[in-house]
């Protein structure tokens, strides 16, 4: 490709809503352009990395056994309401209507749709397994769209589903793509980590995240170093802090702490590590018939309530809330800030977490205000907890299978597998003959990749002041040949052309800067785009018979002979 | 691709919906599945013909110097609002509304979006010329969806947008498209005509009309076999039939018609040709302030009202209707059937035909049941017609520029190139600095490519009783190995498998027929598929030493020795 054939146009500042790195950098690189929130057009240079890493993704799956279609996106509402999903989704399911008014999707991933092809088409085991895939434009109404292609409206994703004969064999798919994707993020030449994941609402039974590390990612990956274990902190096990209860060592004393509303500041006043102090969280749940019922979980105050974990325990599997002020005002007879489990206004459900059920002469807020409970303990200044349960998240050093202290790192979840065994063939009774011609329901699983994420998320990894830093294989072009003196040195124009031609003939995705800018201009712009190797001609080079070579990555300039110009490069390329 | 490991489902049946043949065939050979109404998924054969199509249409647009970007399905209304098609725009507009409540639409095409896009990137002339492309997803919401890819609802094109400094310019870029897709569908494999063509709602002066030519085509094509003149029947000169008015022969009189409310009627009651007669035709317009107007229509009685040419008509410019049918008893006293320009009871605009212009003695209504006028004389009856202008169809057998005879066929509309002008650069303000430094509206061009329509035409030209008959480019698989015997014979297997692994080496698309079937049951639906060449291996053959092969086309079985299979299936495939 010559430059000036093709359409760049890079920018000095990012959009001042551009909160993250691959935002600002994807806008400024001419990558993308945002139409509406959450939603932008694709410029050639941001397609064209799409369409790598598309091609990547259809490789692999076609490779293992995949079969590639495309469902529409729009989709009728029907199959939704046979799924239960037309009530489930919350407000990113964009319902539309026609002009018949039928009511109509837009779809944000294609289970009903897939469901009801396969009850359509499979109705024998001679035609099972089977993997259906497609690579197709995603819209989720997402309440505040942001970092660019990171969590945007309307986005291109890979979304795979297995249909199989009976629980092993969908494992044995299920296992089948997690390799493919396995593969699949190596080639891209990203840094990763497979997960094992929550299955949120798609639901499902064993499901694995993959994640490309990241500082800026939203995702806390727990992993053992010690050990192949990694985990969403969502679903990591965050043992006892404490083998076991010590015995009571101090009375219990109702101690004045005005105005410490918070775990630390009880901490401070009392001069006690914030690990004897206990802190309370409210929760409510609401029954069909009857009341709000009020649930009091119990952590350390150095820690943190894991959202999912809460929303696993029994009572609380159908969904909940934090309490509202007035709800804790009632039932603790105090307001938020001093609430514990001693003497409350009304009866509450206690859950405490594995590492407080084992604490001993424990801090907790008395239900008075500007008063805590010192010297608590379990059994003799109140009934043992009702429920006891890994409530809390993991933080770095909490020992994991291997004894060794587990670490945490950030990530940004660009693929998802799932075991979804029967939920959806059972809702939509896509079922098929077995060997004893009787009907069984398809076993089934899902698997996605977000391909626009992906993009995004390679920036975040891959990027510094200058710019971005593409892995060769998705960079949009491999290599920049930029001619110093174009308009001016025929010699210059001659050298750069040969090896725009000889890289080309070698299958590089290569771009000749045939533009006549100024060499400062010209080399600001490629390091912005970030191409992995930058190839600059001039003619006080050419006069020594080298041209200079520089590797996005590396960031030194490297003098090569013309001679082996093209071999160097392709070393250079290799490298990247 | 081995046909075990593939998914194909034909069915017997074509469902009781698809009107045309693409529409069955496409189903019967599981290319696509009806989601809804005017909506697809495409499977997997129908998938891999698509991007087939796709492959070519990118290619000779990359090559035309246009550059690949992909806008959004949804896009928001202040665009479509900016300019004017957001009222302009039919119930086919599918608007939506976001969670906010705020006005979305589904893209039916983007001059909206590329002109917002080329109002921010361009700034200069320097920057010019530029074509954007996109392959996108569409959605027109059609009242009445049909002809299964033909006319759906969601769909694929390929819309292209050329933007230059000038008119000149934007000519050229035009015609550089119009070579482009002369390119492209012969590529395909398609027999095509590129016919001069109306504007329609797009607007703009210029424009063609790609049509693949098919007897199932909803568009009539005029093309003058002794020269390059073709286009569409909307827009083709209907030419006056007669040179000159002959002087009037008969006098003029109101003569019984009873129950002739046709002119062929007319004709046959009254013994003479039906050339001899004249019908009306009662149009109405609606000026913003004011009752309607109401228009009479001249033509002769074996012609036909072009109705895009009425739109044309000074007066008839900003639409027009037909009359009610109070209106027209209004305004000449009568019932249509017997309708004519004499003695109409309110005043109406009478416009003629250019034949009608100079007809003499003709016959027409005489505004009262059951009569009309014979010995009808412009000038001397009646008033000459207020306006004369060409308002008829071309009729095959019209003297077209070379001085021969029409002809007229039937097409398939799957292309169309546009000049635009600056019709939405001025309703944008979209600006570049000229050479001069002062801002100038850019001038457009667009250019569209029904890729999914292309699978529909492509099968409405080429099948037969059997199913599809693919032209290779576009052919889902082009060779089929269809082994005999392939669960018994290691010898078939053997050689089947290593023709298959020749074809691949050759870079040949081909399927291995590894499922075991009889051989009718596998033929058929090959044939009904339409795989170009189908190359059949069996015992008996192989123990004479020979393999057949079959063209689809040409339907005849050739026996060939083993070791030529390969180079006689290639040689079979270059002439598919």
């Amino acid at each position: 490709m010559r430059a000036s054939r093709y359409h760049l146009n890079t920018l000095k500042e990012a959009p001042s809503d551009a909160e993250v790195a691959s935002h600002q950098l994807m806008t400024r690189a001419g990558m993308i352009r945002k139409l509406a929130g959450g939603i932008y057009t694709y410029m050639p240079l941001g397609l064209k990395v799409i369409r790598k890493v598309e091609a990547i993704v259809r490789e692999e799956m076609n490779g293992a056994g995949a079969v590639e279609l495309l469902m529409p996106v729009v989709q009728p509402a029907e199959l939704w309401k046979e799924s239960g999903r037309w009530e489930q989704y919350g407000a990113e399911l964009l319902r539309i209507k026609d002009r018949h008014d039928r009511d109509f999707v837009l779809q944000p991933t294609s289970e009903e749709v897939i469901t009801d092809i396969a009850r359509n088409e499979i109705h024998s085991w001679r035609q099972l397994p089977v993997n259906f895939y497609h690579i197709q434009t995603k819209f989720r109404d997402e309440r505040r769209p942001r970092f660019g292609l990171m969590r945007g409206r309307e986005f291109t994703m890979k979304d795979a589903y297995s249909f199989d004969r009976d629980d092993e064999g969908a494992q044995r798919s299920y296992d089948v793509m997690y390799d493919a994707y396995m593969r699949i993020f190596k080639r891209l030449g990203l840094e990763f980590r497979a997960v094992a994941a929550d299955t949120g609402s798609i639901g499902g039974d064993r499901s694995h995240e993959f994640q490309v590390i990241a500082d800026t990612g939203e995702d806390l990956l727990v992993y053992d170093p010690g050990s192949d274990y990694a985990a969403n902190i969502e679903l990591a096990h965050a043992p006892s802090l404490l083998a076991e209860r010590a015995a009571p060592a101090e009375s219990l004393a109702k101690t004045p702490t005005p105005g410490a509303a918070k775990c630390q500041a009880v901490a401070d006043l009392l001069g006690i590590p914030l690990a004897r102090t206990v802190k309370s969280l409210v929760l409510a749940t609401d029954p069909e018939d009857g009341p709000a019922q009020i649930w009091l979980l119990l952590l350390r105050g150095d820690h943190e309530l894991n959202e999912v974990k809460a929303g696993k325990l029994p009572g609380l599997k159908a969904g909940w809330r934090f309490a509202t002020e007035s709800e804790i005002v009632e039932h603790f007879g105090c307001k938020p800030g001093y609430l514990g489990p001693i003497g409350t206004a009304k009866p509450v459900r206690v859950v405490a977490d594995l590492t407080v059920a084992n604490m001993s002469d424990l801090v907790c807020g008395a239900n008075a205000e500007d008063f805590h409970y010192t010297g608590v303990n379990w059994g003799r200044d109140l009934p043992e907890p009702e429920l006891v349960a890994d409530l809390r998240n993991v933080v770095a050093g909490d020992i994991g299978p291997s004894g060794q202290g587990l670490a945490i790192q950030r990530g940004i979840e660009v693929g998802h597998v799932f075991f979804l065994g029967t939920k959806y063939s059972e809702a939509l009774n896509a079922t098929f003959l077995d060997e004893t011609g009787k009907p069984a329901l398809l076993r089934m699983g899902c698997y996605g990749i977000g391909i626009t994420r992906i993009v995004g998320a390679a920036i975040e990894q891959n990027h510094d002041a200058r710019g971005i830093i593409w892995p060769a294989a998705i960079a949009p072009f491999q290599v920049a040949i930029c001619p110093v003196g174009w308009g001016k040195s025929a010699t210059v124009r001659d050298e750069a052309e040969k090896l725009y031609a000889a890289l080309q003939e070698q299958g590089v995705d290569v771009i000749l800067d045939d533009r006549d800018q100024r060499p400062g201009v010209m080399f600001a712009e490629w390091e912005l785009i970030g191409v992995p190797v930058r190839v600059t001609v001039g003619e006080r080079g050419l006069a020594d018979g080298v041209v200079e070579l520089q590797s996005r990555r590396q960031g030194e300039n490297v003098k090569v002979a013309v001679g082996d110009a093209l071999a160097q490069t392709l070393a250079a390329l290799a490298q990247a």
